[in-house]
């Protein structure tokens, strides 16, 4: 690599390696800690996910057994942190900010010391609380305490309800976390990395890949997608308001990804997982018509724009699947985080164990040899 | 740039263009804002760097006025932030992670609305209000409420000491700041330029970059020098002590640079700074031991490691100004961070102007088509 070479936004630069995940964007494939995803979300506890990712194989049971152990340990809130998230909620801050500013605070549940491979799991712990009291409080109601003897999925559904979440529910919620959990490098990731980098500590990366994950680009719009299918519902017919829209240049939500030319695989296994969870469940109605309007969309997104290639992405089965389960669209972004925090606390600590420093070049184009004058003479 | 490029750490990687600073290692020159930094840094007022690093160009009189206008009105720390610094000593907390979190909190101070331009200038004048709280706090003091008839450098100083600072005093810490403000694409600017690449906002860039920032392989250690030289202080003699620490194979701190092979040219602006500062003060003679240190490391160093060229960093004549001004040394580095994030807002608002996501790749070196077990048979 030459001084000279440019890649604006890095594009195409391979920054190093990882164990973590691949995704093929071409064969629409993706691969987590060595599994196919539809080989490992499905069966897996989130808490497997997690230790998959921390030591490349599954635990045993009495590893998965010390794993949760330390999680519960670590879920409750420090009081300070709650106090924050009230004064968030007073001063009208998105999920998204009140999440960053109860992460960046999570030193305060685990003192002075750092140890990367245990500052994760309090992070890992300490996020659906933060997400969860947050929703809460803006709602004027109290946080509920979380419960020791919930699996990590069960407990952020409880903290946010107050009811005891059905297995139904708990495993659309684990499927979920476990499609999202890692994804490459994408941007979020490799703030994280670039953070430990410096040797850094995994509160600073995670804070700071939370505050990159809020951005548009990255963090997405699942929310806009469960509007669209509302609207439609509430039009009675699929196909007219998806022609309507296409004609009138409209974006269709849920549809098209930077990195995938088929299907995002993600969308499959949550396709599936939405499936279960619906089997049963009161709206199944809603299913249906997510199911309808994919195939119309894909039909029509083709015919109209035939050189784009245009799939379902992960966007879309990520709002029916969550609107099903009982997490409000306000907070798909930061349930997002709750999966991520997964695959940025294992990039950090994949990072420190064969770090260098994350630091590349800009091309100066501004101005030379400038001479003071004094303001006077302004 | 093929798929295929590697380019670990992104060293000599050129990731997009940038006006507004540029290091040439070879030559020892850093230029800020098109002005040379010993033409800029002992001239301006950190507000007319700010402005410069914003609109490329000197205020007039009226400009510079209303951004100081707009700078002191938003010195005030919000009732939360100062709570939750109270709770970061409480939780004995270092302070770049009260930094980060009293940072994370600046939406607080402007409510919900993002503004890049605006956000920037929030979070220029909170972050010294920060810094100086917590320190206040952890000393067992209250904190000191910012004066709105002091200019930035003499404010924060205000704030940390009580105590109305001279002319001298604020110029020196004008110089630093100016000195410091800016360096090219380094770890924590490139850290808040890929978080808004995402189109997120500046309190999540700045908090990401502190978050960097407080890494030793970025942030350094400018602490260290000043115990070394009152290590030296106190033998009474410089060469011995100097020669014995080489001899036993340690660091001599504040010299050496990844990218400068000369004497770095703010270790230049910062020396001429101390040297106007001590020419007053009580403590002359330490200004004088500290030159004497560098001039006998610098020859010692060529002798011991002939093929290093190891000069004079900014790190050196920081701890030396710092420490004469009155800044205590475990604030060095969030003090420099009070400059820094002038040259973060500035970058963020120059990613945001022509953006472009930045996300590069990483190679996968993980397994593959794994298949489920179950819990019970492992």
């Amino acid at each position: 690599m030459t001084e000279d070479a440019t890649a604006r936004g890095l594009e195409g630069v391979i920054v190093g390696e990882t164990r973590l995940s691949r995704v093929d964007g071409e064969a629409g494939e993706l691969t987590i800690g060595g599994f196919p995803l539809a080989e490992l979300a499905p069966n897996a506890r989130f808490e497997e996910t997690l230790f998959l990712l921390y030591e490349d194989r599954l635990p045993d049971p009495d590893e998965l057994q010390r794993l949760e152990t330390e999680l519960v340990a670590h879920r409750d809130l420090p009081a300070a942190t709650e106090d924050l998230l009230r004064a968030a909620v007073e001063a009208e801050q998105a999920p998204m900010d009140a999440l960053r500013m109860g992460a960046a605070s999570a030193g305060l549940a685990r003192g002075p010391e750092e140890h990367p491979a245990a500052d994760a799991r309090v992070l890992v712990a300490q996020l659906p609380t933060i997400v969860a009291a947050y929703w809460r409080l803006r709602n004027g109601d109290e946080p509920i305490a979380p419960r020791d003897d919930l699996r990590h999925a069960a407990n952020y559904l409880y903290m946010l309800t107050g009811e005891d979440p059905d297995e139904a529910a708990t495993r659309g919620v684990e499927t979920y976390l476990n499609a999202v959990v890692d994804h490459g490098l994408n941007a979020s990731t490799f703030t994280a990395r670039t953070i430990v980098s410096t040797e850094s500590d995994l509160v600073s990366a995670v804070t700071g890949a939370i505050g990159a994950l809020k951005g548009p680009l990255h963090g997405g719009a699942p929310g806009p997608v469960l509007e669209m299918l509302r609207e439609i519902e509430a039009a009675g017919d699929v196909e007219p308001v998806i022609r309507r829209r296409l004609e009138a240049g409209e974006r269709l939500m849920g549809f098209g990804h930077r990195v995938y030319r088929v299907r995002d695989p993600r969308a499959e296994v949550l396709s599936g997982a939405a499936e279960r969870f619906y089997a049963d469940a009161a709206d199944r109605a809603f299913f249906e018509l997510a199911r309808e309007v994919e195939g119309v969309a894909v039909d029509l997104l083709a015919e109209h724009k035939p050189d784009r290639a245009l799939q379902t992405n992960v966007e879309f089965y990520t709002a029916v699947l969550l609107n099903g389960v009982g997490v409000p669209k306000e907070l798909f972004t930061p349930t997002f985080a709750v999966a991520r925090v997964g695959g940025w606390s294992a990039h950090c600590l994949e990072q420190l164990a064969d770090n260098r420093l994350i630091r590349p070049r800009a091309r100066y184009v501004g101005g030379r040899g400038r001479t003071w004058t004094p303001l006077d003479e302004r």
